[in-house]
């Protein structure tokens, strides 16, 4: 972003330019300030069991209800032992790993319950593990955490291990957001000489610890009964909950230092759940295509199914995968936060405030707005300025180059600081009391955005021979995804042209995706299939992809024929003008 | 312990019975002063390798040097996966356990180092475990250390895992020993509410650290180089050091936690080698029967020999294993102390200044004295207790039944405040300015502590049918059995009357079992073997080892058929009388 001259001489200065000498407070526009809101609670809605289950078979974490002999003069065998010969005994378990901390409670445990005791066990690697003894019969409960760490947003699912059922959840701000919006921020942070990277790690931590603790409460379960974690995330994400420096990350070749995380334990990364509690990091395939995608991937079913399918994950970055069940290619296109309201000057989270959805009156120009929460409008989020841009364009109010025209007889359009602009609320209409304006430089980012998604489509579908007209299903993941609207979405060209009954909103398919490997070793080790099995492309360094990244930067895109619905409604339109 | 009348009007009182109601100084009689001694060094005597040993096919940990591809845009395969690439195509190592710490520093090592590294690696278990990754070329030293933690002396040995030899001995008090001399007041402080057991698990940990620290600095290791220890020590020792609870050790049926501890690093055990080193604690087999003594089998050879053995290791506990190479059958004698000076009113350890040796002259019952160091007395240690008893017996100062005959023409015969006493040193020829004496009570704990032995020895005999008389070899490990006057222990009957070639004092056999068993993983093989295969009697409900033991407490026993050699000694001294 540059200031314009007039910013300049008003006194405004890019904050990322400026060196601070002394204390300062910083003004936070009221439409960036976070608000919990619905869309965090929306993503927690109810998900049901997604297949046939048993824990007997199914589940690796087990609880082993035990009835030791005590010891004797005659039978002086120690205690690990007689554990042990029960579980093998009873159960056919032998060679268990032990825990230092298990064995010290060990002795006064078996005695203070009479002999009587419950023994959870994880049988999640090649040897069994024990991760507690607990005293006497405990045998009602199991309880298991599936979390998704979006770079935006942590969702949290308390899972009942016996039943397979999800009891309850809870999402809320990364902690992480005050270091940084994006990925690359973070990185930069974690980066830094000395304490950046862990204070990451503890802030992502601190809000799993206390989404845990919240869905944990209503239920008035202890979070020390969690004896498992599967976790899901990008892999920066990923890297700062290990604590692992994320740095390569962001520097070519773009390497990360593990895609399959190795044997985790709670301790390790100070999460609040049983210190022995494995946390299951879900495997990711490149430093731009995480266990998010992978979990997707899984979720939505694209590594298993006949149908040629492009599943798409919009979140903080664009992720996508081209596949059906013997292959699967993916990519992953910087796309920015713009779709999240970042790099746009009135934009804005889907928080209470947000403009969700624009009409525009082809007449008059005049808007329609819908607003999060039904107040005032404080700006617009990432659905409602999706609708905007297509019903702007579709209205002629921008041509398809988003150059707005200022010469329609509407006060809406004018030359603002930034240049030309459309007024979306007057500032009696709006909660801050200001202009609500998307202005030519919102409107180029958007069409950079979109067109590197749409620019990914392309690639991805050539690099198997195809184009995107052979895709049977294409599936939609992120919360973003699910307040879509897929008529304006293909009108400003960020979905490809097909039939409607092609596209599926699937919510939040990653933490889905996390739920399903938590409950099925069967799942998990799909996962890990998938990310052996996809093909990453590394856009970085494609020529290919530069070409469709410029091509797509117009509404909906240089080349029309791809858009034959559009093309059909803008017939239309210039048949009624 | 009684008080006479004349203690109690002295002034005197058992400090055991006594309640402390305010601030108060302990005056520690100067022959329990502990002073660092010779004993102490010269366990730490030159050790050979004492077999074929060569690196890369016996030893566990490894190390291995590396050259890894760097990556590039068309190769992004993340580190780890690289560095195992390499691991697997070089050295054939596949499914390597990786630990999170390691993964922490990984890309930053690898790209220091510029993709040159060297990995250390432990093949102990199932799974190959990485221990670290090194920049550059370090592949010219690989160390280790066997410990040896006794109830009183902890002894380390400094290894060079390259060559399998001993570079650096170093052995001091057990830091223990403030909290208690013999392993039943250990447990009963570790028992002790709150934070008993982790000050004694700090304080073997801390005694440990400044053995390795010495040693390591002699050669100017740093003790971070040091990436496998094997640890051996009676179960109480090797309880405390895991922080595992000792209590039921010596609680009817006298059941440890574990005798065959899991897997455990160096950081879980607060010892400062390298963090992630494997502290691999040698298999025991009971509360009485620890991995002090299967580690000694293994280093003395019972378990491989065609000989039937009797191998006894005196230390403050006395442990005995009789058998060969079909079968191992062992006791524990609750013997106490009494050889390590302790419940004798002038014992000490066998530091300077202590009585080692002691000759009476038949006629006038004057005796000679060898003292350590060769200044004047302080008391008696273990080996001058033994010839002082035997020395007494066969000169006629005591009876068989350990009475002092008071009608002998000498003052060094009389009535002293605990009875009748035999004075060995005058108060003017003494370190203390006192008369070193030993008295009735004295002699009565010495033949009950030798009584254990002996019926011991006869109990396992017995158990396979055999008599002492069947002994080929009798074997003897402990520092103390390396000063035992074969003679004069026979003479008290302490040691079974067998020709002397048939006895081999072996010193520390559990340090060198350690030792033997960090070098090669066929050697630890076989001490879990041993720790299988050996039977253990538990005495403490035997009536057959109660009659022995009242048998034996007798010089040199009531049945004097089984010291033939006694008997001849007698006899020709009643002919000379």
């Amino acid at each position: 972003m540059r200031l314009s001259a007039e910013d300049l001489e008003a006194g405004y200065a890019l904050a990322c330019q400026t060196v601070i000498e002394g204390d300062l407070e910083v003004y936070i526009p009221p439409q960036e300030e976070i608000t919990r809101h619905l869309t965090i609670e929306r993503t927690a809605a109810k998900v049901s069991v997604p297949f046939d289950y048993d824990w007997r078979t199914h589940q690796t974490v087990i609880k082993c209800f035990c009835e030791i002999e005590p010891p004797t003069l005659a039978d002086n065998t120690d205690d690990l032992a007689r554990l042990e010969r029960e579980l093998a005994r009873r159960y056919g378990l032998r060679e268990v790993a032990v825990p230092l901390p298990v064995l010290r409670t060990l002795a006064r445990t078996l005695r203070q319950a009479d002999w009587r005791v419950t023994v959870v066990l994880d049988r999640g690697d090649a040897q069994p593990r024990l991760v507690d003894v607990l005293p006497g019969d405990q045998m009602q409960t199991l309880f298991g955490a599936a979390v998704d760490i979006g770079t935006t947003t942590v969702t949290v699912y308390l899972v009942d291990l016996f039943t397979g059922e999800v009891i309850e959840t809870a999402a809320d701000y990364n902690g992480q957001i005050k270091r940084g919006e994006d990925v690359i921020s973070r990185i930069v942070y974690a980066s830094k000489d000395g304490s950046g990277l862990m204070e990451l790690q503890s802030l992502v931590a601190t809000t799993i610890n206390k989404l845990i603790e919240r869905a944990a409460m209503r239920r008035k379960i202890n979070p020390r009964e969690i004896y498992k974690m599967a976790v899901v995330g990008n892999s920066t994400m990923m890297h700062i909950l290990l604590g692992l420096p994320p740095e390569q990350i962001r520097l070519t070749p773009y390497i990360t230092t593990v895609n399959q995380p190795p044997l985790v334990l709670a301790n390790e990364l100070n999460l609040n759940i049983h210190p022995l509690a494995r946390v299951d990091c879900l495997p990711g395939v490149a430093s731009y295509m995480g266990a998010d995608i992978t979990a997707g991937v899984l979720s939505s079913g694209t590594h298993d199914t006949d149908k040629v399918t492009l599943f798409l994950d919009i979140g903080t970055n664009g992720e996508m995968v081209f596949g059906m069940r013997e292959w699967l290619v993916s990519c992953a296109c910087s796309a920015g936060p713009a779709f999240e309201g970042a790099g746009v000057y009135h934009g804005m989270r889907a928080t209470s405030g947000a403009i969700e959805e624009v009409w525009i009156n082809a007449k008059t120009h005049e808007p329609t707005l819908r607003v999060i929460g039904g107040g005032k409008p404080r700006g617009l989020c990432g659905s409602g300025l999706i609708s905007l841009l297509a019903e702007m364009f579709i209205t002629g109010v921008t041509d398809k180059a988003g150059n707005i025209n200022l010469t329609l007889p509407t006060p809406r359009v004018r030359t603002g600081e930034h240049g030309a602009e459309y007024v979306i609320a007057w500032a009696a209409e709006s909660d801050t009391g200001e202009d609500i304006v998307i202005t030519k430089p919102d409107i180029d980012n958007l069409l950079r955005a979109k067109a590197a998604i749409y620019a990914g489509y392309v690639i991805l579908a050539h690099s198997v021979g195809m184009t995107l007209n052979d895709v049977e299903q294409m599936l939609i993941g992120g919360s973003f995804g699910q307040y879509l609207n897929i008529e304006k979405a293909i009108e400003i060209g960020l979905l490809p042209d097909l039939p409607w009954d092609r596209f599926k909103f699937l919510g939040n398919t990653a933490a889905r995706g996390a739920y399903m490997a938590l409950l099925r070793r069967e799942s998990r080790d799909e996962v890990a299939a998938i990310a052996k099995k996809m093909t990453y492309l590394e856009l970085a360094a494609d020529n290919a992809f530069y070409e469709q990244f410029m091509a797509a930067q117009f509404l909906p895109h240089t080349d029309l024929t791809q858009f034959p619905s559009v093309q059909k409604v803008l017939e239309s339109k210039t048949a009624d003008g």
